[in-house]
């Protein structure tokens, strides 16, 4: 099985300045990527002929294939072609094809054509056309020493189906490709390096073509485990054994897969079970609340919450007794578990979910400084209240707290 | 006026995959550029140790600056530090302060560390720590024959943290870089297609030295006007004389200017007019209540929320009457009125604020489509109502909704 290479290389000032997020190139990953090509570098580079032609050679040094995007409008900025045609030492020649193409698309938009956009049909006398169904700079394709250019504009609808209907299966065809496959464990509540000593054992005897990698994000990890291999279905059975293996060594931490979102799963769950929620929040000032209302058809089982950032509100609206306030505070395990259970039978919900606790920068003390904060679950059988140590930031607190509940609120749902 | 070039080097699998978008490189682009740097180049290659020394080699051969971000987590994938001391031809050693910060971070979150954590606090012998006050992994900054090698974990929020407020005044200190200043103006509620033929005139008149971008992020535009020169005072009053001209032309969208965020804006303004505001929300699931506690010090003017998605709270809660549910529905200007008014008046504060609409993708009918949407705002002396019409997007549409009750808000509060 050989190995396919390919570099993208996008070129744009716009990209250099941050003005734009570089999305086409994750796209052209994506793409490559389920293609089975592997994708060694990403290079972006200015308006700039000299670093344009680095570029190329570079990459024409470590890839089969050198895909390149931007640079193909009308405007003086815009150098590619010209570039291309002086790397591969040839000259631009207008294509008749792509001309008639042009003028069309002009005149089925009721414009006017000048001789700027007559040059978007010129293109490098080595050069394949690939057709843009939908705006004026054709893409191109240059076989060159064994290697393949393919050069693209950089207005994403247009190079989005340019890549997926025409340049994909023509490099498929070309370079006769393996299967790359991805698997993905979703976790929470659990610190990487936690995770990675749990699964230490298992990630070592992992094969030499199946790669595991941690991404984390906001309090959560996710795994993915990436195999390479010449057959697609026994490669697939191969990567499902191995997270059949996975999964008992931090089954409680693992909330989903592939595409899953805690607050997805969390929904289809509760759906499933016929349970309405609730949720009493303090610290979390509607956060949990929000995330649970971010699913589409939410409603179906997300009845309301409080955000009782007053005591006043705790008593008034949770129940919560003024004694339970004055012996131990706001932020304590009393009060928490009065706010979850106040919730579920003030709305009439399943389960009642409740948060308190000091989210920071201020309001700190020696008892119970920054990150101290208490969750509760409440449901027809059982409360359930635990203290939760964090962070001195407050919007990672705030996340953090709304992670842990969204967690066990799937496992109980699951028990 | 010398001019100092960066390139960005950018370290993981996920990037090459197309797993994730590459947004720290647009960050880093964006804050050297405002510090007068030159990004020239961005190259993103995956955790394998001879494309790192690679792009390394290549970034040194053009760049006064390299910028490495992501391969520093403890697990086994990450090798960035291993390799930049076999590039330099030095040895990992234990930095001791780094030590007792991780070991710090651990004992504040109640865990405890494994050896692996350890590892973060290992550095090659010839770098400075650059310290990472909300993570683990240190930053790096490594002087190497005149050129300066600066290492950053992958997370975002460590990373930023870092970048802002170390690392750009570090560089600009270092290099001696020319003055580039930047103003901000923050607008809200107005398409950008709008704000652009507001201020056409006044955009057209600017010197050549001064340029003016408009960066649109969910329902709002951030207006950026950059000057660059060799005398930061003059520059300065330049820049603040057009801002003082631009002002009146959009004066209602402007809420803040610099750092402002909405939600800062009008937590400011509530202390300082000694108010205090309750929500109460249908559509918006808690959105407004998550983002005006994410301030911190919330607690002095927010009171609480009552997150509505069932009409039973509505009527329960907020004392909508039945007879008004029955004969305009939820999502209607009597209904919201009556929730911004019973909100205030159950909660005793001075203000109520009020959302109910159809956030979508379901629930739309032909009389009330998605993105069908009413807000009111409730006080002592008046009850304002307005119906919106947004989009077909649910977590746009809720954003959508909040921006404009926030703005009127502050609006309200700065009459």
């Amino acid at each position: 099985m050989k190995s396919v290479y390919a570099e993208i290389l996008t070129i744009g000032d716009e990209i250099l300045y941050g003005h734009i997020t570089d999305t086409n190139s994750q796209f052209i990953s994506t793409a490559l990527d389920k293609a089975g090509i592997q994708v060694i570098r990403k290079t972006s580079v200015g308006d700039n002929r000299e670093a344009i032609i680095n570029g190329l050679k570079s990459a024409e040094a470590v890839a089969d294939i050198i895909i390149i995007t931007g640079g193909l409008g009308p405007t003086k900025d815009d150098i590619t072609k010209k570039t291309l045609a002086d790397y591969f030492q040839t000259t631009l020649v207008m294509n008749e094809a792509v001309l008639s193409h042009v003028e069309n698309l002009f005149a089925s938009r009721g414009r006017v054509m000048n001789d700027l956009n007559k040059t978007q049909a010129l293109i490098p006398a080595n050069a394949q056309v690939i057709h843009n169904a939908v705006g004026t700079a054709p893409g191109m394709w240059i076989e060159h020493q064994g290697k393949v250019f393919i050069s693209m504009p950089g207005v994403p609808h247009e190079m989005k189906k340019m890549m997926e209907e025409l340049i994909v299966p023509k490099l498929r065809h070309h370079f006769q490709t393996p299967a790359i496959i991805h698997k993905w464990i979703k976790t929470i509540n659990i610190p990487e390096s936690t995770l990675a000593e749990k699964i230490e054992k298992w990630e070592d005897a992992l094969p030499a073509h199946l790669k595991l990698a941690y991404l984390p994000k906001m309090g959560q990890v996710r795994l993915r485990l990436t195999g390479k291999g010449d057959d697609a279905g026994v490669l697939n059975a191969e990567l499902e054994a191995q997270v059949a293996q996975l999964i008992p060594l931090i089954k409680d931490h693992i909330y989903g897969y592939e595409d899953d979102e805690i607050e997805k799963v969390v929904g289809s769950l509760l759906r499933e079970k016929n349970k309405t929620v609730s949720t009493a929040e303090s610290c979390t000032g509607g956060y949990l609340a929000h995330l649970l209302t971010s699913v589409a058809g939410s409603s179906h089982y997300f009845i309301g919450s409080i955000v009782a950032y007053s005591n006043q509100i705790k008593m008034n609206e949770l129940d919560v007794s003024p004694a339970i306030l004055e012996a131990y505070g706001a932020v304590s395990e009393p009060t928490v578990i009065a706010m979850a259970e106040g919730i579920r039978k003030k709305f009439g919900t399943s389960i009642g979910l409740a948060t308190s606790g000091v989210a920071g920068p201020d309001g700190g003390s020696p008892e119970k400084p920054v990150g101290t904060i208490w969750v509760a679950y409440a449901d027809e059988r059982e409360t359930f209240a635990k203290k939760l140590t964090l962070t001195q930031e407050r919007m990672l607190n705030i996340t953090l707290t709304t992670n842990f509940l969204l967690n066990f609120l799937r496992m109980k749902l699951s028990e």
